[in-house]
């Protein structure tokens, strides 16, 4: 991975909380630099100053042992927390040290610097919607068990693999919406039709698609040399499925080069559907 | 919502990807002010000059319509669409421009303010980790279907409500963790003992539990007046589960103010399990 003059560092996620945000925001970063392979060390839930100076102790620790700065990546809320840590030997980035005085002027107010506000607290409202969402999303998967598709907020639909399952479970998750999902097989391929249990929900449906190459490939992990892999089957369904959107104008969407966060967050911007939470 | 002094705005979240990582710093760092009641905008996917201008108009026209300056946070990787929307009347608070400038002085390179980089390219690995990892979890739900627990990293245990399913999904999409789940329920818990498939797997257990009345509210959404929502049979279930943690050294987390992100991170750091995935 080190090409020439390129740069090994430790670098440090850390926060009051689980530190996926923080995690989130320094990947994008360091994915900006071309000549830099990192070792990533996340450490949570550092609310207290003894577990920042443990933090610190650990980068400062790693900084030794490399020979080179580590970098932190920090959303410490608390001043105490966050003055001890940014002691620490390495190059010290907060997200709230950045952005709360500026915050701070237009609003015309002092932030509250709490812990525990971070994410907000969680409320039975907040649990119950996000639960439900799941549960829905699980009982109506793959067109199996249930089809409540008249409570669906949006019912995903396309060929087998093409991330209609783990979209589903991240809308629900992430926003609270009811995904439903219903794959496309067999004689609806072939005559290009809607499955019955579909039907009379058409405004619900959003289609997903693939690059036939790339079908192939995850098919192929999962049964290798089958029909159900090859290049032939695939492209066959992958033009059929897309055929059917035509002609139902169901929107789509091709899942080739997007992360399951990005094609959730662009089903909602095409269809409109109203987050039911935010983080 | 709106007390004395409070403030209103409206909030922008600009991206040139889904828009999540904007939304979460940003709304982290508004909760930090008590008297401030915002409307969200999230406009994802502003990858061109064009999308970079609609946002700026959008942005103009609630500034015009607020008679309030609404507050921007930003994640936009190229200079082009980042100086479009820095144009807006309003409070432009830019991740990259904050962060990048430190960084490239620290590293000695430039950044590459590449778009398309910037949640990493998905390649057929890291999808098929985590499409594996959500399927092992949907199998293994509820200690119902499939019990492939060899192949788990951990086996989320607690009584009915305690959020394992969701917590197992999220381990799965955020981490591509192998997480299984299944119930204490009856005779276990009468007698305190594990459910027999779990014997064998003692050391891949982690227990979840929640605070009694916090667990009645949550079972009354979903059974109403029933004996399983009761108070008195909340309380039982949890102290049997609880005793059946301790007996047999089983890891806990108290799920009562956390949300799922949290309590996966939690269950992380406890367990020491590497991450599969990063995002």
């Amino acid at each position: 991975m080190e090409g020439n003059n390129s740069v090994t560092r430790t670098v440090f996620f850390v926060s009051d909380h689980s530190g996926v945000t923080a995690e989130t925001l320094g990947q994008s970063l360091l994915s900006q630099f071309e000549r830099l392979s990192y070792r990533p060390v996340t450490l949570p839930f550092i609310s207290s100053p003894e577990r920042a100076f443990d933090a610190l102790h650990k980068i400062d620790a790693a900084a030794q042992a490399d020979g080179s700065r580590p970098i932190i990546f920090s959303t410490l809320v608390r001043d105490t927390e966050r003055e001890i840590v940014k002691g620490a030997q390495g190059l010290f980035l907060d997200f709230f040290d950045a952005f709360l005085g500026p915050l701070e002027a237009e609003l015309g107010q002092k932030s509250t610097h709490a812990l525990g506000r971070y994410h907000g607290m969680i409320d039975v409202a907040t649990y119950m919607t996000r639960i439900e969402a799941t549960n829905f999303a699980l009982a109506n998967d793959d067109g199996a068990q249930t089809r409540e598709y008249e409570r669906a907020d949006v019912v995903l639909i396309g060929v087998s693999r093409t991330g209609k399952t783990p979209t589903c479970l991240y809308l629900a998750l992430q926003y609270g919406i009811y995904a439903a999902n219903c794959p496309l097989t067999g004689e609806d391929l072939e005559e290009a039709s809607l499955p019955r249990t579909l039907r009379g929900h058409e405004r619900k449906l959003f289609g997903l698609t693939i690059d036939p190459l790339r079908l192939q490939q995850i098919r192929s992990v999962r049964r290798p040399d089958s029909r159900y892999a090859s290049l032939q089957q695939v492209q066959l369904e992958l033009s059929a499925s897309e055929q059917i959107y035509r002609r139902f104008r169901i929107p789509q969407l091709d899942t080739t080069h997007s992360s399951v966060e990005e094609i959730s967050s662009r089903i909602l911007e095409v269809t409109g559907i109203p987050r039911r939470l935010r983080t």
